[in-house]
């Protein structure tokens, strides 16, 4: 039997997550407004997240250790995103204050259909400058996980793994397609969503897309997220596509989701485990974040991700 | 002649204002969503800002001083949103930051139409508390302008302002009827917007609405400001309601311009103009705001209202 994630070993893995750091203000409403004027939310949340930042604060929560390689604006926002994501015991030491830029910000509007208006602002400035980085800089940690949102960083992290024989993993997420070609191709495990495989395959459906896109990017183990309809992955030795469902839950916020299943496949990959049981471990810990409303901070802890995995329904 | 805001005398007034302080986020964007999904700004601003604070600001900005009573959270959000008033020379000693609330927050899209789509949240525990307010707590101030955020402290300041023999002068926007209604009654000058007067009098021509209203609230001065159609307001001395045509601007950033107006307006009035002297100031301010984006940070400098009454278009 394959390890499972509740005996991952004797100490905690430590995964590095470059990336998305943003100020999230959410606002719940009745219903997303169809016309100018105003609309009063009935509550609010802001939050310090982001692909990678909400990756990290899974990994946190599952017991993992987690740093973040961010950029953030020398601004009174950027000193609240940092504070807020070291609060939550995510290493932010590593993470960039960029003199003159803007942190980024973004507003999103949730209404009780779980329908979404998303506002997301970045400065462009905030990812212009890239440090150099080697396989020494990468010696504390067991994986990197990279988002598309610094692709210069990301490239230069995915790289440096890979000759410290570490795990590489992509947040495969919607970009220009050319981004994505460029960090894919040096990444060893890519998670891509839907809309971001279907942007590189013009294939609809997510089966085609994983068999499509192996053939892409040959060096790298490919998974697609497909939501409710569950997760597909080329299993290699099956020389096949195989499918992950997706754990049954009430849907709240889905907010972040996305972002937790990446930060649990990581953790679950340093700890491990095998394919199809990091991706059921990151499909549970995924299920339980739409569960709860306020984006990454419903991301699960262990012991509720292994009560669903025993106990789940797909 | 009557004085004219140039003139104004030896020292600058000072004005106590009380009520809104928020942080809004500015998004300019080309067209408003009609539909759930993502819509991606092309510049985005962030200002503490709210009725009373621009008012503030534009008073400060017309070269008179200006002190806040408001209230924010003891969260960063409230700490930035009073360094950014007190860098801006707005005296905030006297505003609260009130244990475990929220401070308001707003997010405002703007498109290349003008039109807006407003998303605000007020915690409602930011104005539970009132502390008690006499004549002798105004000692140093000119007049006083109150919105009908803080609805409770707002009539204190009026009472102890009329006590004090102090124009007492409200911002009557938009909110409960009574509400309204119960600050206009300690009111010595009521600036109401088209849509709260329609509110409160059912009567949809702004010359109409003053008639009424200066029936419903005899010891006040009535003024109703209808945005590019100008300001309506009883002349007492002519037995009848007079008319200040607004300044023709390019409109490109409608907000805060009617707080702008209000802080113009209370400022004229500690310097001794006339009413009509006042009003016309006051609408030069407004209008020179809507020409510039930026909320509140539109408010324009003295030079530019009097260059604007010397040479401006009605």
């Amino acid at each position: 039997m394959s390890p499972t994630f509740s005996d991952a070993g004797d100490r905690p893995r430590h995964v590095l997550c470059v990336g998305a750091a943003v100020l999230d203000t959410l606002f719940r409403v009745r219903a997303i407004p169809q016309t100018p004027g105003k609309v009063l939310p009935y509550e609010m949340l802001q939050v310090a997240e982001g692909m990678a930042s909400s990756a990290a604060y899974a990994i946190v929560r599952l017991g993992g250790h987690a740093s973040l390689w961010g950029a953030v604006g020398d601004d009174p926002t950027g000193q609240q995103i940092l504070s807020e994501l070291g609060q939550a015991e995510i290493d932010v030491s590593g993470s960039a204050r960029v003199a003159g830029a803007r942190s980024a910000v973004s507003t999103i509007l949730i209404d009780d259909d779980g329908e979404r208006l998303i506002v997301p602002f970045y400065d462009p400035k905030l990812h212009e400058e890239v440090r150099d980085v080697t396989s020494d800089d990468l010696a504390t940690f067991d994986a990197v996980m990279v988002d598309v949102r610094w692709p210069a960083l990301a490239l230069k992290v995915l790289q440096a793994a890979r000759t410290a024989g570490k795990p590489a993993i992509l947040d495969g997420d919607v970009a220009a397609p050319e981004i994505i070609d460029r960090l894919a191709r040096h990444a060893d495990h890519i998670i891509f969503s839907e809309p971001a495989a279907f942007s590189l395959s013009k294939i609809a459906d997510p089966a085609d897309m994983v068999s499509f896109l192996r053939k892409q990017y040959p060096q790298a183990l490919i998974v697609v997220t497909a939501g409710e309809r569950g997760s597909y992955w080329w299993n290699e030795e099956a020389d096949g596509v195989a499918h992950v469902p997706a754990f049954r839950v009430k849907t709240v916020d889905t907010l972040a989701a996305g972002d937790i299943f990446h930060g649990a496949y990581a953790l679950a990959v340093t700890e491990g485990l095998t394919t199809d049981a990091a991706i059921r471990m990151a499909s549970a810990a995924a299920a339980l974040k739409c569960s709860s409303f306020g984006g990454r901070l419903g991301a699960p802890e262990r012991a509720d991700v292994l009560a669903l995995l025993r106990d789940g329904e797909h």
